[in-house]
């Protein structure tokens, strides 16, 4: 065996990401390999520059080339309402749906036993802050529908709530295009619980 | 929107890999941005140091950092024997069968009107080349167990045993652990007609 062999080198870089295997690694890096100026070096290029470039918002905890973030600088956006996320990849997914014209501030991470999250491993001072300084009325809880992100919102909601900030969170119920028999038991009896008149 | 995101352009870039979706590769991007320097400019080096360094093998076509292969330059391999194979990826799932000792050629494809495949664009002439200088004996065909790869080991064998040396192919039938009630039946039959005295 050689010391060092390229391929297997990026192989086993490749194949650490989430989503990609071993297998599909190597795909990619042989496709890659057939036209390597073409393929390769565009994509070692951006990843130095979003290395280089990407940093959190210091607002908010988005990441993003600018800081603050393109959302916090946004002068369309509604300043009076901030959703709350777990992380960056919740605030994408919430961006994607185009349904929120608010800011966000990201949490961090919700509160866990098992994985060791405590209070001060949440950027909750900043967010009060945030609320006390640019008249926040109201912060949507944004937080997954698992027991952690449960706890989460209810002592956050405990947290927030003294500074006369309106604390709403996002409605659960059966999910667009969702089969009831397919649904868990939980999900049913939350949308049954929170039925409405039609 | 922004002219130039660094985010959006590697979420696309790596998007293309064949593996990895749009949304694997924002997740696998989110991850490697949590960390840029550990995850990210390794990567990058990584893609750069292969494309600079990774070139097909003179001789059998394979893609290494060295030119002969690292193949076709082990002096324990038996050169006598050349294993004929599509693409870079099955010479190299050869290679982790450990299975076979001897060198490998390349093709390039196989055979396929379809598919715009003809004799001219296989590597043939180099492969008789090498059977005519290096006292090559046998050439085993490992080419797909399709109609292409078929109706290619059927066009090749007569085109390499002019030049005395043996051809075959490999065995077909029932994969190790395969369970016979959901093999296709072609298989079935092929493993059936090549049955042996046990």
């Amino acid at each position: 065996m050689r010391a060092h062999d390229p391929i297997e080198h990026l192989i086993g870089l490749l194949a650490k990401l989430p989503g990609l295997g071993r297998r599909s690694a190597r795909r990619a890096v042989l496709k890659m390999l057939m036209q390597p100026e073409q393929a390769m070096l565009p994509l070692a290029a951006a990843l130095r520059e979003a290395a280089a470039a990407v940093r959190p918002c210091r607002i908010c905890g988005n990441l993003d080339d600018q800081d603050p973030c393109h959302i916090c600088r946004d002068p369309q956006r509604d300043r009076s309402v901030i959703c709350v996320v777990e992380g960056v990849a919740e605030l994408w997914a919430l961006e994607r749906a185009h349904a929120h014209r608010g800011l966000y501030h990201v949490l961090g991470g919700t509160l866990s036993a098992l994985g060791g999250m405590g209070p001060e491993d949440l950027s909750v001072q900043p967010l009060l802050s945030r609320i006390a300084e640019d008249k926040v009325e109201e912060v949507i809880l944004a937080l997954p529908a698992t027991v952690d992100g449960a706890t989460t919102a209810h002592w956050l909601g405990d947290r927030l709530r003294p500074s006369g900030v309106q604390v709403t969170r996002l409605a659960q119920g059966v999910p667009i295009g969702g089969a009831l028999d397919v649904l868990d038991e939980g999900t049913l009896a939350a949308a049954l619980k929170a039925r409405r008149v039609v």
